[in-house]
């Protein structure tokens, strides 16, 4: 009974903080995952003790973290990425490959063998599509050509960051580069999300009758759910990371006529499950591990390469666009979000990333989704103005 | 890596599975419920054994009863209560009474210890408010006089029921009857639900704007989970279920402007947690526990007693309403359902229940479920083919 007592105040402690956490945050004019981070640190083992992180919370973190991608995945369209095109794949492609680099590059120069670096720089190629969204839903400019552009780069950011991931985490199991299993698991994972991401939007494209009786008598959502949480098993068992499949799900329904339902469904369940993801990885961010000049260092190092990474790489990659809308877009890349948590959290899971680079990356990823909304908040409302002044 | 994978799957199959039986269960004009057990005792270590159940599926279990009862709560108002008046409380309270004094006696005289025998007598009380409900919405009689008392005296035999299960569980742990123990347990109980029941419901009832912006600038499902979770942890705190706390949130909510926004939000919670308890409650049968004669000589007793006294009971609770009237009433409140399981699950936990008495009272729970709606279907459309006939 004394178990029972445990958990349900532990799951009411993990809700009611992310609540409250979100909501300061907001009213700081932050994204709420900020605040719910932030409130998991808090109640965490790292300052109030207040819960402990064991298996059932994690498996509500890893749901949460699932519905999450699926969610971010219905809101994704295929027909979405071709139409922002060239500028959005420059960006995207950009915004991928000179963070992976730079950030590779600096954890080899700090000690750390090839695989591991890699992971490193895997960490910072992450957008967090949610969190960039939510802020150009908020200033009321999703409709703007900088905004297709950053959420088509995002996509294709996305995507690649989930490759990449998938190839990354594959080698971290062989002793060095081997050529011919990395081509296996290159191959498995490009062909598990082109199957998906190609021939399953297809599929789903064509058979938004599926999802209704009789063939499916039960609801849309359920089959659905079933889909997102069997690709997401589906890529866990390929080693990619199990949000890939969930994410190629949510693509993948998003070409049903039931898409904006199934939307509007997934709001009361990401309501209810999401927040224990954040609050459970603020809870895993061992503070004690950034209370030294040299974590602190390796902090303002990582944030700055992060920010300075994605700015210049995704400015260049929009620079057809004019310098301040190539400001727009560059900024709009920067947040890492959830998707570097996520990579951070699988990297500590697999013993790859040690805590104090674990604390760093999160700490970083908080950073830079806290610095670009205020920023991309002021270069929208710059932009207006100017526009606004010849009329 | 392997781990994940192992969760994943679980999940995935078992959501899948209970989609699966729920539909079979439809199809052969049962409730969806019933194949959702029968698929976790298919799936479950006594058949296929292609899940074990451990901590977070037993959470996630755990969430999805709170949120059953939670929902059911939702829909329960103290009105309703109040309308139907003299008829539904004279039916609900010897619907209590008898199975509860049946059933406690029988278990005496199969020679179990007075607070044991109670707990099994309470096992007999339940009345699952949502396959009634369910059965009812199908055949499209929910305004009926007989529906309507038969839903306030399911929500009388709920409230009845989880208060004894309360004072029953509590009792557990002395050797024998305490009474002053008993007085503390039973106030405690009763304080906690008449407070939540009426000053609850009728705080919630002016405070709707409480649920909107600016005192809650979280939606209000966000609040009404916190309340859920809240007052599930309290309950348990207080040694009662947790379940109780769930339910009465639920009635507290209902009372509030928001309520229809909150039912529909929740059922999408409800699709993707509720079938994680039903389907961990048929894996946790243990079939071969009932694989002797004397085991189904039990279950064939507990059946035939479960059913006699509640309709015995029901029907003279509901006389004054003439012969068929009583018998729909009576056979309305037979199907133990969800609650009965819930009961049978928090006795095997705190070790009053055998598992073979848990085999037998699921089991019991399962066929007084599927016996139910053919019969409440028969006697609608004998009734109302004898009303149409003068006409």
């Amino acid at each position: 009974m004394s178990h029972e007592v445990e958990i349900l105040l532990a799951l009411f402690v993990v809700f009611v903080s992310a609540q409250i956490g979100a909501e300061i945050a907001q009213r700081l004019k932050m994204p709420g995952v900020v605040g719910e981070i932030a409130a998991g640190c808090l109640i965490g083992p790292s300052v109030l003790n207040l819960i402990h992180i064991d298996a059932p919370l994690e498996v509500l973190a890893e749901i949460g973290a699932v519905l999450l991608l699926f969610s971010v995945g219905l809101e994704t369209r295929l027909d979405d990425l071709k139409k922002v095109g060239r500028v959005a794949a420059a960006v995207g492609i950009l915004g991928v490959a000179v963070p992976f680099v730079l950030g590779g590059l600096w954890a080899g120069t700090i000690g750390l063998a090839t695989p591991k670096a890699l992971f490193v720089g895997v960490a910072f190629v992450a957008t967090s599509a949610g969190i960039t969204a939510r802020v150009l839903q908020e200033l009321g400019v999703l409709d703007r050509l900088e905004s297709r552009v950053i959420m088509g780069a995002a996509v294709i950011d996305d995507i690649l960051a989930m490759l990449l991931l998938g190839v990354v985490t594959a080698m971290q199991g062989g002793g060095g580069i081997d050529i011919s299993n990395l081509m296996l698991v290159l191959l498995q994972a490009v062909g598990f999300v082109v199957l998906i991401a190609l021939a399953g939007t297809r599929i789903m494209r064509h058979s938004s009758d599926l999802l209704e009786a009789p063939i499916n008598p039960r609801s849309p959502l359920t089959l659905s759910l079933a889909l997102c949480l069997g690709l997401a098993a589906a890529a866990a068992y390929l080693g990619l990371a199990a949000i890939i499949g969930a994410f190629l799900a949510g693509m993948a329904v998003a070409e049903t006529r039931q898409r904006h339902t199934l939307e509007r469904q997934l709001k009361p369940i990401e309501a209810l499950l999401v927040p224990f993801f954040f609050v459970v990885t603020g809870a895993n961010v061992k503070l004690a591990e950034l209370a030294s000049v040299e974590a602190l260092t390796t902090l303002l190092v990582i944030t700055g390469l992060a920010i300075v990474s994605k700015l210049v790489a995704c400015g260049i990659g929009a620079w057809s666009m004019g310098l301040r809308s190539a400001l727009i877009v560059g900024v709009g890349m920067v947040p890492r979000g959830e998707v570097g948590i996520i990579i951070a959290s699988l990297g500590k899971q697999a013993g790859v990333i040690t805590e104090g680079m674990y604390a760093a990356i999160i700490a970083m990823s908080l950073l830079t989704s806290v610095v670009a909304p205020p920023a991309l908040t002021a270069l929208f409302r710059l932009k207006c103005d100017t526009e606004s002044a010849p009329q």
